[in-house]
């Protein structure tokens, strides 16, 4: 990697908490600009505004916290237990860089507001869907997940608890809450077992 | 009411679908001015703040809300059906000020952040469980209700689920997140019928 490519990610990887703590408009260059330590050139000879900065560190923040929530996830029983799986480990691990989970911030943050922003959230949620839809499909083919299941149901499920859980959870510095979603959770998942 | 009053009133009125919408950093005196009409002065007459100011949107946000959310809920037929009422209320009507629930937005604002707003919300969701929860124990001692029921985690998993189904669905400008978590939680909320 070229030194202007290292500088480029290294001020990503510094941005990206401090975008997802404090929210796109609580951000400013100037805050970048002191973690980082570059002066305001600096800064713009890589990203050419505050959005496209802020994008890159929506993204860099989301594949680490994709990195933590599916690396590792035991696959080998089937497709419930895979599912539980998913519900254990964003219960243990949420979130790979400060402030909580970057989709949640970034949709609370720019559902009324940043249109980039907005677009970025929305593929980020699609695209979490469709990897638990897909478990719940590959379940119901191989026998292990009831037919009448709706692979959309769950998946949507598995998502607005655990998001709503740890808003609740981070709010209260308890994990209570993220213990009473994990239970509910696997009620329901248990029940769609065959 | 004394014309200080009604104009301090109009202010908070004004300025909570401001806050609600942009969050704290992202909502200015200045943007308060420009909606309310009034000079800086006239503003920190009523407020000695910005942080004092959106405390008080938020409180007025919060009770239009809890109002929208539990008025003339249907409490003729026991305890599992309150539950499911609130469930459809929430769906049906989500937020009574513009930018969605305030609850969450001011959770995940001020989650590393303001103190007082933190404060605020913090109490806001402690209140909602223990109406959620009084609602189950009532129905345990009635018996509408089974016993080994834990009222809290009914509580944290209904208040959880709607909220980041909220969070979706308006990210999404779409009510399948609301509608899928419905189901859901009318599954789980039945299952603790007697």
């Amino acid at each position: 990697m070229r030194k202007g490519e290292l500088t480029r990610e290294r001020i990503i990887a510094q941005a990206a908490p401090i975008f997802n703590t404090r929210g796109f408009a609580g951000c400013s260059m100037q805050d970048v600009m002191e973690a980082t330590g570059l002066e305001k050139g600096g800064l713009y000879r890589h990203f050419g505004s505050k959005e496209e900065l802020a994008a890159e560190a929506f993204k860099y923040a989301l594949a680490g916290s994709k990195r933590l929530r599916t690396d590792k996830v035991d696959r080998t029983h089937g497709a419930v237990d895979e599912l539980l799986a998913v519900v254990r480990r964003w219960v243990e691990a949420p979130a790979a860089v400060a402030g909580g989970c970057p989709l949640m911030n970034t949709a609370v943050d720019a559902d009324d507001g940043n249109v980039l922003l907005r677009k970025l959230a929305r593929k980020g949620f699609a695209d979490w869907r469709e990897r638990l839809c897909e478990i719940v499909r590959a379940g119901v083919e191989r026998g292990e997940i009831r037919k009448k299941t709706d692979p959309r149901r769950i998946a949507n499920t598995v998502i607005a608890m655990l998001e709503g859980a740890l808003m609740m959870s981070r709010l209260e510095k308890s994990s209570m809450a993220m213990e009473d979603a994990r239970a509910s959770l696997e009620e329901l998942i248990e029940r769609i077992r065959t």
